[in-house]
């Protein structure tokens, strides 16, 4: 199975919720998990950032696998360059289109 | 691929992020969107009433071709008739029921 | 047709409405749904608790066939028991994992 989580909110609390989460599933054994992707935009990008808050967790979920994916249309509008996110996030032309591309192909679809 | 937008905060930036991500979806040519849909309710329902905030934006996704959809009980909770809308806004008995369907049919489900 | 419900959030008003979409799901007569189960974890806990804010709603959904349930890792963060919730209430190991599962066998998913 697999899942993606979509970060889009400016609330820290609930960001570092949704990276918890992340964390747990690779956790449980009750389910096959095969893949984790994060999707983040608009105020969600901050984890993504280098040195933002949440970015550590971030870099361990990286080194945990996951693929962590940051909205191109966010980072023009935040006027914020590829070398400003944590290094191994790659970067999608739309949140939109990737969580719909996602999704399509089988992915569960969790907004924490 | 197909995609619905879920409104239910009362929360104007929120809004106007969703109706942003909406707009940038149609114009990602990494994915190929056939349909996109918006479903409102609850406090989410504002940008669909006539003169409300961010009802300029519904417009224009609604000239794009993108169906907008009101849930009834919201309506009938709010005191809103069906002339309270902007012109083209569909209603739908739940929005429960329609993002229900919608996703049994296909669509990906985002959540701004 | 199957919908899962995900309650997250610290915010009363918002778990009220998804428990009141919840039940104007159930009576939606334009789809037919089979089952309907809400998921909750992190501070979206709160009405699965006996006595919380909320619990009398879901009793009442209880009541009516919907399958609650509870994110063992919340309960555990939060040092909560299983004697602490609402009866009938279920744990699942991960909130992350059983919305993962619902998903990959068909339900929809809706985040209030």
């Amino acid at each position: 199975m697999q899942t993606v989580f979509h970060l889009i909110a400016d609330e820290p609390a609930q960001q570092r919720t949704a990276l918890t989460i992340a964390e747990n599933l690779t956790e449980d054994d009750s389910v096959e998990i095969d893949d984790v992707a994060i999707v983040a935009q608009a105020d969600g990008i901050e984890p993504l950032t280098a040195g933002g808050d949440g970015s550590e967790t971030v870099k361990s979920l990286l080194e945990a696998g996951i693929a962590v994916k940051a909205c191109s249309n966010t980072l023009e509008m935040k006027d914020l360059a590829d070398s400003d996110l944590v290094e191994g996030v790659e970067t999608v032309p739309s949140g939109g289109g990737e969580l719909t591309r996602l999704q399509s192909e089988g992915y569960a679809y969790i907004r924490p």
